[in-house]
């Protein structure tokens, strides 16, 4: 975990909290060019904004990135994202070739990627990055329970 | 299978044929809404076209109809579509509560609904449609197959 892996991780976490306060599952991601350093794209969930149930944050930086660089791939890429993905998220994480994944919470009931189906361990799974979980962990878990316990105190 | 299901699975094989012109893997769908059998949204595979590694043809009509409901739930809609859905798009379905999944050929591949990770199966899945697999799938799966080896003849 470099200083800069840490920032990124931050920017992630601060498009959490932006999400937390649109009610949105607090959930942010980045998407960084690991040859230079540059964010491509970050962004917060936003399934209820947009009445999209494929929202996620990790899909909107995964389209940003590529509408801006005009490519389906992102090789040159490493994404950031506070909670472990779920299973769409982790497929399109593979069908977009991004070089590494750090994420932050595991997440036991909704995960894909070290918990349900798995996805980069399928055989139907081209391509698998390299996988650093729990980065930036208590933060993104502790926003979460938060907002889960907003929601159940009404 | 009724009149009305096969009219809609030939109109998803149009929307195939159609990403086949394109140069794109020649898949297409169609979503219905089964109280008015209205086709909501139709799409075929733009992976290539939008360069987006996750524009395949189930996440298009997916999100038009949410679009156009306003919604982020879609339980009055069944999805037709010309090959078993990928992980990405099987737990789109799932986020999306489509009530039936109708889908062509098998894909042993890349599929993630009754091959690979079986995403329904999966202890993360929160809503399971009705699966109607092998739908059309012989005109679906000539398609492919015609797709794949004028590729390979360059």
């Amino acid at each position: 975990m470099s200083l800069s892996d840490n920032t990124h991780m931050q920017m992630a976490l601060a498009e959490a909290r932006k999400a937390f306060q649109r009610d949105e599952v607090p959930v942010g991601a980045a998407l960084v060019d690991w040859r230079t350093d540059e964010v491509i794209a970050f962004a917060g969930n936003r399934p209820k904004e947009l009445s999209d149930p494929t929202a996620h944050a990790e899909m909107l930086v995964i389209q940003e990135a590529c509408r801006k660089k005009g490519l389906a791939r992102l090789p040159d890429c490493d994404l950031y994202v506070t909670l472990e993905p779920c299973p769409m998220c982790a497929a399109a994480i593979s069908f977009a070739r991004i070089r590494r994944l750090y994420f932050g919470a595991h997440d036991e009931k909704g995960g894909g990627v070290e918990n349900g189906p798995r996805i980069f361990s399928s055989s139907s799974c081209h391509h698998q990055p390299e996988i650093y979980g729990g980065i930036g962990a208590a933060e993104s878990g502790e926003l979460l329970k938060r907002f889960f316990l907003e929601k159940r105190m009404g």
